[in-house]
């Protein structure tokens, strides 16, 4: 890589089902200068996440999708090289959206800037980032935890079902995690200190899950849908919460299934037993940046939250590392290391 | 009838689909005696009400459900005729779950007295009773109308749509309902001052709900479920709020339907537009009695909110009429005068 060069992944063509890596086209171009207010960074850690996957669509959403020869959309932590921005200098550690490249351009509103003496960077894209913030956020204004009541969250090794099972522990909550393998299991069991974790793979599921909610589940963390969430229904409580953060089930579905209707059951379960069903975006709970960096920031700074990283070498792999990680095959929060 | 004998509708068997007469009993017993702290009261007026149809299933939901031999649950209005309670007299008019039966028989707590110099005492069962203090609660706690919004709710002519979309116009929302029949959508535009009416057997009703709705949906209160909530869905808003109230399009439909799964696009919804689907019951809302007697019992005085009752003469009827209102064959609140 020349110093002057930026290699970016571009949208090529719009996935079908589970992307497959011609989607991505990698280009190169020159390295963009800031202007007025703007800074330039290298890009160190990329975050892969799964919604990554819905902008590839040409649907609409919170936000317009990506185009074709887009840059594929993507938080990222870089070093600074260049600033015109007063309160940014060169070398600061910055994380913001700056995409799939390996410099970015942001205005300084767009970015902030990352304390490299709290924690290591790269978490200012999971336990201190947005999927932190994710999961303090919906759990504060959706899920309610409060001491004795149980929290099921599906995905729970990953990037936010981590922070939401221990969030909820300090809460006091009894904490059932679903993942998929005996390994991640037992990291949520052992390591993040879960009172459960069932292998959803098990054929056992079902039976394993109603044994370790013996008191119903009272807030269940939605990452995932499909066959999870039709399993825990019947065990939701009166005035149970929903906050629907993901549906990584169904993303890259293309053919949708025929059923018998099932929304008469879930309506019905939705009023007979009042449940909350909201979805929600981070950016929706903005408001709570600050109270979450300090209250989060000091839990892992004492040890109360862990937090693990599935950091894959190499900017040219972001592609097979998402398409990895849309298959579950990531261990923690996945993270490209530029 | 003898003074001294007390008619009653008993569950004779539970019904598959539509109920059809034979599944309620008519049973003759003596009036009975009130016990310390307990009235017997004559029934004036009994509440017909769709929630009776989920409870002569066989299926766990809010309260146990009915047995078969038990009276049919019902609210009703009724004059005292025997008293062993200091706060209640003889002669009084009180509102209670007495059943379906020509005499009640409640404890003085399971009742509250009814002010004949307010309203006419049926009202006890409509707008200032059990479906006004469900529109004004799940309006107050899940629906939150703000001025300028538009909320669109379906039965619209019945006990609880009619006063939903009154008190919605009153916050200054934009104020659609949807009705079966001409006649019911005339009565809810002109007598009751919507902004719309759509009847949903209608051909153009897709069409209709797009145009009636210009900015979208920020409200669904949900009276019905079915067709009439799959053409709601692409219209709503983002941050739309769905209070779930009833669904009887479901409640005797006895052969579920083969579709493609509906799921994936419901839940996708919730999440890009970050809706908020809450079912409730009236009693979750007791706190909020006093406020709504208040509150709606001076927009009724003064005219803001009017209402309307079908009532149908005559208690051996009761079987009838609710076989009746479970096809929308009722006009306003219905009502047995016993």
């Amino acid at each position: 890589m020349s110093a002057s060069i930026n290699r970016r992944f571009v949208l090529a063509k719009r996935p079908v089902g589970l992307p497959t890596e011609d989607v991505f086209r990698l280009e190169e171009t020159t390295i963009p200068d800031p202007a007025d207010g703007e800074i330039v960074a290298r890009t160190l850690y990329l975050s892969l996440d799964p919604y990554m996957r819905g902008r590839m669509n040409d649907a609409p959403s919170y936000v317009p999708p990506l185009q074709l020869g887009d840059v594929i959309t993507g938080g990222t932590v870089g070093q600074v090289v260049a600033s015109r921005h007063d309160g940014i200098a060169e070398g600061d550690i910055v994380e913001g959206y700056g995409g799939w490249q390996e410099f970015f351009r942001l205005s300084a509103d767009e970015c902030r800037k990352v304390d490299p003496t709290i924690a290591p960077v790269s978490t200012a894209l999971g336990v201190l980032g947005m999927p932190g913030h994710t999961a303090y956020g919906g759990l504060t204004e959706i899920g309610k935890p409060k001491a004795g009541e149980t929290l099921v969250v599906a995905a729970a090794s990953g990037a936010v079902g981590a922070i939401v099972g221990q969030i909820a522990k300090i809460h006091g909550c009894r904490v059932v995690g679903i993942a998929g393998g005996e390994d991640k299991c037992a990291y949520v069991r052992d390591e993040l200190g879960f009172d459960a974790a069932l292998n959803y793979r098990d054929g056992e599921f079902a039976n394993q899950l109603a044994e370790a909610c013996p008191n119903g589940i009272d807030i269940y963390w939605e990452n995932v849908g499909g066959p999870i969430f039709d399993t825990v229904l019947p065990h939701l409580n009166n005035f149970a919460r929903i906050p629907v953060c993901g549906l990584i089930h169904w993303y890259n579905v293309t053919e949708i299934p025929t059923v018998p209707d099932p929304t008469p059951k879930l309506m019905r379960s939705v009023l007979v037993k009042r449940l909350t069903i909201r979805g929600f975006i981070v950016f929706d709970f903005a408001h709570l940046q600050t109270e979450f960096l300090k209250e989060v920031g000091t839990w892992v700074r004492d040890g109360k939250i862990r937090y693990r990283e599935d950091i894959r070498d190499g900017f040219e792999n972001a592609p097979s590392a998402l398409i990895d990680l849309l298959q579950g095959g990531n261990f923690g929060k996945m993270l490209i290391k530029a």
